[in-house]
């Protein structure tokens, strides 16, 4: 089962500066909870970090404690979002899952979390 | 026949956010009103909820019951509009149909319901 | 010969709604009124639809009618964006017509009437 | 050598209308007036009419006739501009040419005259 | 071990102009401190120089020096740029690391020091 | 040995006119001054002439002038600009150099001279 | 239902030349005999003709008869290629059917009647 | 209508080698038998010469001579085959029709007189 | 007009190994003979040497001798292959031209002279 | 000047074994013999060694030796496969040189030495 006490972090090493941490993970899989089949999908999480980072062996097994887990595309990402923020506490987070073909559907879900500073560079693109 | 109560939905995982829900279905097909010939088309239906979200087995049963109806490109992405927002009552949702060569032409047809948040992430590039 | 009364329409199936509308013909062709030589095109017609939409076979027949049709690049690319204007009264349409090599040359002619209502969407790439 | 009497126009067909007209000529070809050497090119003209479209026939004798004529690159597009509006009058004009290498270099030269109307589609992505 | 005294300078050979300098080092390895095992990143460093131009050699041997470094992504991307700044003193300069799959994730990190001049060229695309 | 004296101009055949012109050379070599190591760049140079235009062929034996001489990238980018500008006076001027692997780096330089004037078509995608 | 009565031929215009003709099909559709889903799938059609070819409008409403049809890929290959042959009996006929995503999987089945004449051209490719 | 006598030849310039001819053709169109619509083809010619050359401007003439002409894929491709085949008796010639979608399919007619000779180059990718 | 005087040769290096040279001219103009109106082609030219190598000035000068001559596209490639064997009297010689669209048509001629020596090297792929 | 006195090498490793070494390297410059100019090449090396193996940085001091030598393309490729067998002495090798435009021409000489013996791996697609 997921487990957000999985996620760890460590300090930020340079609070006093806005810069850009994009992790991506295409090996994300859970399980559909009408019929019981695995979804997968790829999951990008964006952030500019306050105290912590988001430790990267920590954030693998917490995502990967999705995988017997019943959850809807919606749901996973909020939770996703709303755990890494309630980790890390960053000053803006974004998560996008990109999930492949299920039942003729490709779907992707975007969702965020405060607003990107003003100075962070490379965040238009986004 | 299409069936709009087909349609099921779930709960919002979080209301309280707005975020992008975009799901592509590229195996829609209905049948030609004047020539009874069978429509093949790419349906992509993008939306921010408000209540409720749209539950893909039954997005999909909605979908394929346009099957053997008789129905114009303008009208069938009309409706698909119309009845995914009387059943989600989404904050926004665009539909977005992309029709292979029928009688030489390809056809594309773009419809939208309400304005999307201004929060709303990834929309400028919609 | 071209004949605009080969031009159908149907009731819009959503006028309280501007949607754009986009059918690509890749097998347009006329002959040149210097030469008489066969000249072929791609024509691009997007329009949102006020009462009437432009009905697919009847629009195949009309574009067709120019086949054995002497007439320039520009005068038949106003010529079918006014007689689509004329049939079906549209808050916008616009027309592209992209011709082959003739000559060493390719061309590309883009003709437009009416402003795209505001919230139209999608119509920013156009 | 290059004879703008052989350029020929037509009535713009509908000189109410704010239209763009794009040629595209990749054949061209003329002569390095340093060293006599041939230097090959492609043409773009791209224009919003007045009262006179240019006429693809003599605007490909007009473009042959520069093909024993030695002329600087930058001579010549503005040259070609120049005959061009001279000919046509139109509310805007842009000659764009590009040359294959030639002692080792590949050049771009490109000439406006007047400002494109504000309501000529597509003229952005120029 | 990274050690900032191996990078070298030389003076700006322009310092009255603003121009941009960019270095892609598609060679950077370093060690994962919770694993041991090695890192692999692209690092691309972009800058507007005041007095002093960072010399190559030097740049090299001193990101060489993290080979055998257990170092986060986060706290390396900061250190590379806090010590290139520290060493050249740049009136603008961002740092941006691209990282290989690592435990699944792909990442990538970006940072910056001070605010891009304003005629600069080519900084919007950054 | 680099000979800005190679430089030759001839008259801008249309100064009353604003016109870009850009010039690439894939071949441009030169030594690195610290290991005596050859370096390889494409140089690209765009301007708007105001009284008189580079002649190709002297351009080609200045910046064959280089490849013997040990100058940094940075120098010689600035070199360049300096030297043809001193040469032919454009109302703007900009020149770019990117060099190929040299210890594992690839690099970008771009130097500006002048701003372009308004009317310049093609700048903004420069 | 399928319906093989539906298949209709015309003479072969050139019995005593041995030439391929091939038809692609990209819009077939069929009903998965275990779920009722729909599948869908691109039928690529090869064959020589003896004494008769067959007539495109009569193939299509044959394929279009499987739209509702509970059937295995393998089987309606197989179908397929029985009954075109029993139709048109060809010196040589294959059948390839390229299915989309179902359930994760995509699928080709490729089923052949006779052996290609030997001086058949293109045929080695296949 | 299509005019075998509209071919021209002239001597072959070195009929004391073979070597291989291709022309190719993306503006055939001609007219459905069954429907009268219009149906549109690339026409590959590839020969290898006796005594004489197919002459293009005649060959051109020739095969707009279909345009308005009802014949199926089939027997048009063999016409054009034999026509030329009567016209320049050819050491070996190849034609190869793709036509564009039509009722949903697209379809490709290979047809070949004679065997090409051994020494012919280029012949093994054909 | 085109001179075959005009080619020159110096000693091959190498005489004793059989080692292929290829030179490729995408700036090849001619006249059609019927029209008048220049064509252009790439050149494309591969050789065994036996005692003499083709010098690519003089190459380049006899190819420009076809600027303003009438010929047709197999005469000039087999003029050209018998002026270059006469001139290098290579062990092996293909001419391949590729012609820009004319009349609707591209076309592309191959002509040999001897056969390929066994252990030449690269040569399956020609 | 070119020195093969330069090239060192170390023995090779696993003589028992036929396997395949390859270095290309895109920085070769020499200059034409005839105008002076510099000419620029990729140059791929292919070998199966024997008792020796070409060690890179000799091999690179060698081949930048040839950057202000007059030398034609056929010469140097020889040049450098003559020197680099008698240094390595290797069971087979192969010299590719591909030279970048001049005087309208891009060129490709392939040379080889000794026959690849029977097992070597991917020798096939050289």
């Amino acid at each position: 089962m997921s487990d957000a006490s999985l996620l760890e972090t460590f300090p930020n090493p340079k609070p006093e500066r806005d810069y850009v941490i994009e992790h991506t993970f295409p090996e994300f899989t859970s399980v559909c909870p009408k019929t019981g089949q695995p979804d997968f999908a790829t999951v990008v999480i964006s952030y500019v970090a306050e105290e912590a980072c988001l430790e990267l062996k920590g954030l693998k097994l917490y995502l990967n404690g999705y995988r017997n887990e019943g959850v809807f595309y919606e749901k996973v990402t909020n939770l996703i979002l709303d755990d890494l923020v309630a980790a890390a506490r960053p000053r803006w987070m974004r998560v996008v899952t990109r999930w492949g073909p299920r039942g003729g559907f490709t779907s992707e879900i975007k969702a965020e979390n405060g607003e990107a500073p003003a100075g962070v560079p490379g965040n238009a693109g986004l």
